[in-house]
């Protein structure tokens, strides 16, 4: 996983009925008929029953054996045993290789100057009875795709390093210009601290994990419990994944061995100022020698010091020099042909590239997939074949960017748009709760399928699991608040919603440049989580003691993903269903009203705050904090074609899903040749929703509803054209922007409406 | 200063029209007629003039020279040089001595005995630069009002040690019976945590300041800052001042020589457990051997290690033996007796012991007080007197449970419910803003003033600074929360609200026991704040440095005590007013209904979960967080009799202001007889509001709208019959409460409609 969202935040996941009545035979499936669905579900149950989790365990240790980032042998030997794992069960496996930019440090140093002198060690030392952790062959803690550099400067402490910490340090009248900022983990993608560092004119960054997000204040650190002890580092990409993913020096296209490459000057992914991620142990020198105000309480972490902004005295030291070489990565793809439609593919995926052993991230996930598709190969050996082509995908290079998913994607981007059905990724699992994201014609689906697996731990579905969270979580919270409603709407039993996907994983090239439909799936959220993460001891150690110690979440990642690919791959009519989608894209719309007046009131109360000089009156002029910049005065947007288009896709969503209950749903499908063209409608939904010329200042990312947020790097944000206009207050764009979505939307609900038409002529024929 | 909130915790304060406007020599006065006003005025600029901040520094120093608890040298002589002052300036000053039950340690121990060996220093050393803090003469770190004990135990981390913390712990399955507890101070008065911990079965109770809320975290440790270092203990009482104050043995009568006294076993306020505060250098060897659950995020702290709750492995031992025995204390009670109601008394108080040195509490307010009545002697001698008798007090024996001003309030209790008008209360004073709370038929008369009090930070008003302030923490919050609705209000231009009023000061026995109006004022919330409360550090050295370096804030809390005296004693008519009361009763009337629905809602909800199992489900099967526990069903309450007198009360509010505006407001003064009897209608509206029967399980306390809270200690409950039986679910008592107090406003009513009639008749007359 290239990244990841704080220990806390929760991606809201799925739902419907009750475990028993799903399971029972005759309960009616998604895109099948009665018939269709009693063989689809003892197929399934097949399926389940090869899931291994002691096969899981033991490909697990192989793998995370030795450090199998990108370029070493480990990693190229794990994707040839996948490949071979694969071809044993019957599967046509094959290695497609890219030759992607990938620096590696040479030298890097980080030392306090003054008021003191201190040399940060930036070394994980071996952990006592973690032999994983005392192998060699990984790399020193460092930010792939920094700059090189060797500047010293004063320090500047920029809490999470987004914009809005720059807003408190500009009330304080600190500029980090020229200066180097040192920031914590947490608060959006690592990539966007430097990039906002740079921006704002510092000219090193300095990014460390707090013990209060990330270490002893959340649990007993390794060995004694699972969390970030002292001396650990979480290294990871600082590519702007933002512009585009994948290769820096060939946005679009693949990165094969004779590829035109940007040069690296021109690659505007890379950072342009060093940057180095380092442990607590040794941030806590560096901020405990800041003065200046002392830092609001939502910046204080839980080391034992005064946090302030500085700037200095403290004086730092840094120095970042890198190999800037290419390396081969190694993509295993692996297939098995449909039996009646060869060129509909639906496609999985989980990456095998780690930092260091890799076991939790993203061998875990890894496991579960092998597992599916060892399953699968017996399903087939037994004689079953899929109508759809499978194609089960291990990728390399996601760490640094995604690279492995997003060159296999632009090489064979045409050929994807023509034939896929969708993608389901995995990535990281562990104990816990589902936590399902992605294209929301899936939504329905995604819940008639964990209404019907069961959690590990409880017995009761994954569904009814999830359900009893999000109501746990929302006891005592008001009703109005994001807890209080996702509780209501558990209580409910209506579908839960998929969030929507940003970045982070492999996904995101399939959705977001392609418009293929696309899931993200894994459980997390129980136990010591992943406090690991990107470090030298995620082991299998650590993973067998504090993650999924039975491997009953990877088995039920596992059943999962698989039952999602079969259905999608067997399913006589592609399971899509428009309700949630049109319910959830309306609720994204309210969104953008409520951020477009939020905007507009703030703006003004502002303004009058300030004539009224209320800031500087009520501060304290010892400690002066200034009044925040004025905003400029928000304009009422044209939101009316978004409005319309919004109703007509509310009806023409209900028109295909009523359409679909008179007709399969109630157990009549139609003839194939209906079939065949439905499907080929459906097939291309996804790709209804994307814009060809791409969002404004990004076109790799073509998709109007999903994308990572500029400002955020994965936090998605829902039409981000939008959206991040009225953010940024760019009201031209805005109201260009929501004309686009409206052009957009419509042209989906044609196709959609063609889709019904198909639908209703089976039902009166 | 008894108790205190946190350190972010809000008094709201006071206001209305605009600096410049409200000085002008024609502006109203409520109370007098133009002329009057004029001459009251001018009267006020003299007072101003006479207030010399040299002088509050000199008395501060000498006064802060030598621990001054009850029963030192340096205590008694601070009352004899207060006392001989004042009679120096003119009052006819005595000291009155009460005898009260006054427990000092003989021997403390704290050592952790399992599973390493640690024993707490118990200690606070010297500062260097800082020669207060080497003076001789402090008692050692104690909780006054503990129980002795020699117990060794098990330890539990029970967070604040408040009821909800108490609810988490049973819902992890920890019960601290037979165990000891340590609980971080905040979150209500220290005394609660003792009285719960033995309510809950615990043997003993350790209270420490965390660094998160009152250390490092906040800021530079003394001294390089004014923040509480990390040897430093908050001693403190742990009488249980929620039913009663004062000397524990002497509930309801003075504690004269020969008083008759209860058995101190027979005590109810007396702890039944030892207790004993500690520094966050002796706690965090204790917290760190903890293990059992990690603690809840809203539990932890600044210590670099991990909260746990335990219980155990570390085992404490913990021994308290006392000296009980009998202190005499020394209140100085100064008068100037009134030219022409000589039995109306307005009276001002301040106390003058202090833990240790005791700089910032009390003897910053103390040196204000002195300031003011200085300034009141020089305007008798020059020819001046007030029409009321004007008596300042200055208190003994304040910290161990207000008993200097309990006491004597008991012992003259009759005679100051037939004169007193109001009583004004200071106490720790320093930089920053008003907080202010009292008897809300005063809050018209303090907006009147602090509207013309200068800040002197920003020379705007006291009044507008704290509408700046309150506007400013209102930005970018919700309107409907409490910080967006003091914005709204603050910027609307109307009164600001006094905050009721419960413990923690000497105004408890005037206002909650007698039912006389009573103001609590203080400037505080800039710098460092008191950052070492109830510490051998609360010094000179550290006041001059943190608190109010030019005692510039010392001149403005007795410019606006002063007026406040002044004003009182000379207006014609008692300047009250009742539209800002009944608007605050009717929203305390709102509150109650919201606190049952919301209990209802809560309890029906609560029910729903645990019936679908939703706990158990969420739980994470190795770390187990059971249910809480099943609430009772909550019944409809007859509000009835409530909602109507509160119209009733509205309406005679109105009727009163409205008469006041067209007579005395229009400039038209009742002749002598009138005023004479109105005014002594005036005098008794307060007392009104108060039913003989007391509360419920706490007779000594009166009044039914204000009292300290049985579970918060110092925080006020209001209307706290009613809100207290709501919150506990005890039904029958809730109703019969609401009847008490619709009776009790029934009969103000009846007294405010006579007031009215009064004033009608010189309208028309």
């Amino acid at each position: 996983m290239l990244g990841r969202t704080g220990p806390i935040a929760l991606a809201a996941a799925l739902s419907a009925v009750a475990l028993q009545a799903a399971t029972a035979a005759d309960s009616p499936m998604l895109g099948f008929d009665a018939a269709g669905a009693a063989s689809e579900r003892a197929l399934e149950q097949k399926f389940d029953a090869a899931l291994d989790p002691a096969d899981q365990s033991a490909w697990l240790k192989r793998f995370s054996s030795a450090a199998n980032h990108v370029g070493t042998a480990h990693d190229e030997a794990n994707a040839r045993e996948y490949a071979r794992l694969l071809s044993s069960w019957g599967w046509d496996a094959r290695i497609e290789t890219f030759y992607v930019l990938y620096p590696t440090p040479r030298e890097q140093l980080l030392e306090l100057v003054a008021p003191v002198s201190f040399k940060a060690a930036l070394h994980e030392p071996p952990i006592a009875g973690d032999a994983s952790s005392a192998e060699s062959g990984t790399l020193p803690p460092y930010n792939v795709y920094g700059a090189d550099g060797d500047v010293t400067a004063e320090l500047v402490y920029v809490n999470y390093g987004i914009e809005e910490d720059y807003r408190e340090l500009a009330r304080r009248g600190i500029d980090v210009h020229g200066r180097i900022v040192i920031a914590r983990y947490g608060g959006g993608w690592r990539g966007i601290k430097v990039k906002l560092a740079h921006e704002h004119g510092a000219v090193g960054c300095i990014i460390y994990s707090d013990p209060h997000d990330d270490g002893y204040a959340m649990g007993a650190t390794y060995p004694d419990g699972g969390w970030r002890p002292s001396a650990s580092v979480q290294r990871g990409s600082v590519e702007d994944i933002t512009l585009y993913p994948g290769d820096p020096l060939t946005p679009g296209t693949p990165a094969l061995r004779d590829a035109k490459r940007l040069a690296i000057a021109d690659a505007a992914t890379i950072m342009k100022i060093p940057s180095i991620p380092i442990s607590y142990a040794d941030a806590q020198p560096l901020l405990a020698q800041l003065r200046g105000p002392v830092a609001p309480e939502g910046w204080r972490g839980a080391l034992p010091i005064t946090y302030r902004m500085g700037p200095g005295p403290a004086r730092v030291h840094l120095l970042v020099h890198s190999d800037w070489g290419t390396k081969p990565i190694y993509d295993v793809i692996a297939r098995i042909t449909g039996s009646e439609t060869a060129d509909q593919w639906v496609i999985r995926g989980n990456h095998h590239d780690g930092w260091a052993m890799g076991a939790w991230d993203p061998l875990s996930g890894a496991v579960a997939e092998l597992d599916e598709a060892k399953a699968i190969g017996a399903l087939v050996k037994s004689g079953w074949k899929p109508r759809r082509t499978l194609i089960y995908a291990s990728w390399d290079g996601e760490e640094p960017g995604t690279l492995g998913s997003t060159e296999w994607a632009e090489a064979h981007a045409q050929e994807l748009q023509r034939k896929a059905v969708a993608y389901i990724n995995s990535d990281t699992n562990a104990r816990g709760f589902l936590q399902a994201g992605g294209s929301h014609s899936l939504q329905r689906l995604m819940n008639e399928i964990v209404e019907t697996v069961p959690d590990p731990e409880t017995g009761v579905s994954v569904l009814a699991r999830q359900r009893a969270r999000l109501r746990a979580l929302g006891y005592g919270r008001d009703a109005r608040s994001e807890d209080g409603r996702q509780a209501t709407l558990a209580a409910s039993g209506a579908d839960l919603p998929l969030s929507g996907l940003g970045s982070g994983s492999d996904y995101s090239v399939f959705l977001q440049h392609l418009g293929l439909a696309a899931i993200n799936l894994g459980f997390s959220g129980e136990g010591d989580q992943n406090g690991v993460y990107h470090s030298l001891y995620d082991t299998y150690e650590h993973f067998v003691r504090y993650g999924d110690p039975d491997f009953a979440y990877g088995v039920t990642l596992a059943r999962t993903a698989g039952h999602f690919m079969l259905r999608l791959a067997d399913a006589p009519v592609l399971p899509l269903q428009f309700g949630g989608l049109a319910d959830t894209y309306d609720g994204y719309r309210r969104e953008l009203h409520e951020l477009a007046d939020a905007r507009r009131h703030s703006s003004e109360e502002l303004s009058q705050l300030i004539d009224a000089n209320v800031f500087a009156l009520a501060s304290d002029p010892q400690r002066p904090v200034s009044a925040p910049a004025r905003e400029a005065a928000v304009p009422f947007l044209d939101f009316a074609p978004l409005d319309n288009a919004m109703e007509r896709l509310r009806a023409a969503a209900r028109r295909y899903d009523d359409s679909y209950a008179h007709t399969i749903g109630a157990g009549n499908l139609p003839d194939a040749a209906t079939r065949a063209a439905l499907n080929q409608l459906l097939l291309g939904m996804e790709q209804a929703l994307t814009d060809s010329r791409g969002l404004p200042r990004r076109d790799w990312y073509k998709h109007i509803v999903y994308a990572p947020g500029v400002m955020t790097g994965y936090g998605v944000k829902t039409f981000p054209a939008i959206r991040e206009a009225i953010e940024a207050g760019r009201w031209d764009e805005a109201n260009a922007s929501i004309a686009v979505a409206a052009q957009v939307l419509a042209r989906y609900c044609e196709r959609l409406d063609q889709a019904s038409a198909r639908l209703s002529r089976t039902a009166s024929g």
